[in-house]
């Protein structure tokens, strides 16, 4: 320490005689003031560094869903309007000078969709209304106990409500709809029934605080209705879709990929397949994001095609039913990439290198069967979400493309059945090419372990298909109680579905073609 | 209308008459009378029995977690205790009548554990801070501008720093930290920027509103910290390992049911059971409470076992872990119960009936195996539960374990590959019994349909064994980072474990036994 301070002293002695015009007498100190210069700059760089990531990340957050920069400025604008109670005297003088009221409730009670804010504004007005008219007539009790007892009489009542209405945020059904409302009821209740213990004008507090913050929430409910409105509802509806979509999509990319793999020439698309493929994870993580739309939705008027009571619940069983269809194309996906495959594939390889056909033919054998499976079941899942896209009728192809799903499983449990029969060629009557190739396939190259990962995938699509029915009949419920297609156009949705099902066969084909090629 | 008007008038006066003592003319009254009091009784038994329900659902609520009623005491308590700032004369005074301020703080910081409301309580003085002293600063710019500019400034100002504020909460590196610290920046700063252009003494108002917050919040924190706390890392902590074992009887519950499914004697313990398996869907839905707790875990002081720096994250990647199990499990379960299994379930037990036994040989046969398969695996789980519920060093028996799972599972695979022979049954040399089970099972009713169920079950399960041992090693890793067993007693560690091999042996001889059965 005391050589480095020695140090210091001398340079700070230096520089003051640097003053003086004896330059040469610096070359230390600018050496040490440079290292310190470094040091600063380092640190202020590294901090530029920060905030520009910090900035970079935000303006992604922007860029990504410009409707969170409206949200924002539609807050600034809704606190910019509730000022106006301060700067202007007749409106801060109407309000007895509790304008502050309005102010805090439109900061805690503006949410980015139109359910969450009326759901928080309706929470609050009623939890202030009631509690503000209990605590005053708790007050009056009191006042007339006695000035010895009053404050436990007050104190015991804020005990109890408080606690009690904790407790009821615990309750499940409660915790649904009245959460918020119970923290304000808690809240305005501690908060009028021990003013009154200081406070002259007790009720005229109350009404002025009612009277705010009824002013504050009917201005958010105006702003965040009337500038570009986000409805939780509409949200809830765009994501099911979606989440539909991407499950086909998944399903069907998974399912090609595997047959496509010791094929040719999809190298190129791979990366922006890869994406396809991983979507089936957005279904597994939207559950609570489902849950909290579904909540707000039913607190929205009526708005574009949805009616004030449309059955929102019934989206939250069509989500669990994609889910469990989710969680079996996860082990799907795992069957085909990881561990349990690696050794197969590796055996499969080595199979494909001797040229020795039979795992091949048994791969294909079974892919014909496992593709028309996926690719017809997810033509059902796309019509589904096609189905709720529109909120058309149910469409008869949906029953069409079922029934093929149906025949298509049927199909590939055929398949399976006659497996054995590739392992003991000398029960197969008549089919000279298969019995050939069988006759290599007795070979001990050729044993269960190779079929195990094809096997398991075929028995998970045939599971997949059985869940997919659930997931049918859910969204067939959701028609009934939504009444879709009651204003139907006949002629435009005919050609709608005349479409779909060309579109259907065009993939069928498509997959087909693909199969081909293995 | 008008007959009913009459005859209602008539029982206004008759009931007037009755006041005489001719209670004969009462007769047509009394039925009037009986069905509105009927009716009456009705809807109030009916609220009453709705009320009942409610009732029974809170006493429920309690019962089955008491310390949900001990947070609700404490919320009471704390509220009575700040009320204190009203009731007493000095106090009121000592912070100039804003005592509303500290009542509100206590209501909306306390929070059920103590690292939700430590996080709540620090955002809130946080944000208040730096609010109150930026809108001081605005308002002493706003006031130098002039009168007529002034509510300009401010306005844009609240307009400017509310839409970031705003912004900011959307960002989700700022929404895990300090979501709740924006809020309260926006309301102060809105609440005492426009203040300003009504109140004199800005300066004392944002001093006293931060003194009063601070009040509020360290009675929030000593009372959350002194009475029974709850701590959010001990309760993340004691998920994990619940889930780990809950896992873990899953596994092992359905693969032994499935085994024993044709067996006898197992009816009686049946809905025991059927709790255990569907223990993995415990796993699949906490997610989200994993990730609040892990959240709210990182702003606790050292308590208990843990450190302040404990690496609550940790327990994040080993619930991804231990999710990406339950997915596997629940197709596992899946292509046990359902669909895909039922025709083999019906073919089987029409093999079973006709007393022809290759079916039940072939599941025998991959029975042992996958039984193996599945306890040593629950064994694993279990012993890591054990492992971060001691948090003591890492016992030998983990790798002992481990090894022993890798070679069920390679068992397994042999098992898997054998089964060819027992479809062909030319190519089993010796083997006496099993070559005349196979010789009748070489006629048409044994296919490979059979075999797709118990081969889809075992390939599963490879794949469970496989993803534990990711989950090996992010216990691994939890257990490096936060210096498992630094402070291990030896003796008391080497009997802990000693004890858990013999309990993994007496289970894997119990399973073993229970094959022996079928």
């Amino acid at each position: 320490m005391a050589p480095r301070k020695e140090v210091f002293e001398g340079v700070e002695w230096r520089i003051r005689v640097a003053a003086d015009g004896s330059s040469e007498a610096l070359v230390p100190a600018t050496g040490l003031a440079r290292k310190a210069w470094l040091g600063i700059k380092g640190l202020i760089s590294g901090f530029a560094l920060k905030v520009r990531m910090f900035v970079k990340k935000a303006w992604d957050v922007g860029t990504n869903d410009p409707r969170k920069v409206i949200h924002c400025i539609k807050v600034g604008l809704a606190l910019a309007i509730v000022s106006l109670f301060y700067f202007m005297r007749p409106l801060y003088d109407g309000v007895g000078g509790n304008a502050m009221w309005a102010v805090m409730t439109v900061v805690v009670v503006f949410e980015p969709t139109v359910g969450a804010t009326l759901y928080k504004c309706f929470n609050r007005v009623l939890g202030t209304f009631l509690a503000g008219f209990l605590a005053v007539g708790v007050h009056w009790v009191a006042s007339q106990s006695g000035e010895r007892v009053e404050p436990f009489v007050v104190g015991a009542s804020v005990f109890l409500l408080a606690s009690a209405g904790t407790f009821s945020r615990l309750i499940p059904s409660v915790k649904s709809r009245f959460d918020y409302g119970a923290l304000i009821f808690i809240l305005t209740f501690s908060f009028v029934a021990v003013s009154g213990y200081r406070v002259d004008k007790l009720f005229e507090l109350a009404l002025h605080r009612i009277f705010t913050i009824i002013i504050g929430s009917s201005l958010c409910i105006l702003v965040i209705m009337l500038v570009c409105p986000i409805w939780s509802g509409q949200e809830l509806h765009s994501l099911i879709v979606r989440n539909m979509d991407k499950l086909a999509d998944s399903l069907d990319g998974c399912v090609t990929q595997y047959f496509n793999q010791s094929g040719e020439g999809t190298n190129s698309k791979e990366e922006a397949t890869d994406n396809k493929l991983q979507g089936y994870k957005c279904v597994l993580s939207s559950k609570a994001s489902e849950e909290s739309m579904a909540n707000f939705g039913r607190w929205e008027p009526s708005h574009g095609q949805f009616n004030f009571r449309h059955p929102w619940k019934q989206y939250l069983k069509i989500g669990a039913s994609m889910r469990s269809c989710a969680y079996c194309i996860e082990a799907l996906s795992s069957c085909i990439k990881s561990r349990s495959c690696a050794y197969c594939i590796e055996a499969l390889s080595s199979c494909i290198k001797s040229e020795n056909q039979a795992a091949k033919l048994i791969k294909q054998h079974l892919g014909s069967g496992c593709l028309k499976v996926s690719s017809s079941t997810s033509n059902v899942i796309k019509e589904l979400a096609e189905t709720v896209k529109t909120m058309k009728k149910k469409p008869s192809t949906t029953d069409l493309l079922a029934e093929e799903m149906k025949s298509a499983v049927q199909g590939l449990q055929n398949d399976l059945k006659t497996i054995p029969h590739l392992l003991n060629p000398s029960a197969i009557p008549g089919n000279k090419t298969l019995e050939t190739a069988c006759l290599e396939a007795t070979t001990p190259t050729v044993t269960l372990m190779e079929l195990v990962p094809v096997v398991t995938l075929a028995s998970i699509l045939i599971e997949i298909s059985g869940r997919i029915e659930a997931l049918v009949d859910a969204v067939e419920e959701l028609a009934k109680l939504a009444e879709f297609g009651i204003n139907d156009d006949k002629s435009k949705h005919s050609k709608m579905t005349d479409k779909t099902v060309s579109d259907a066969k065009q993939q069928t084909e498509g997959t087909m073609k693909a199969l081909q090629r293995v």
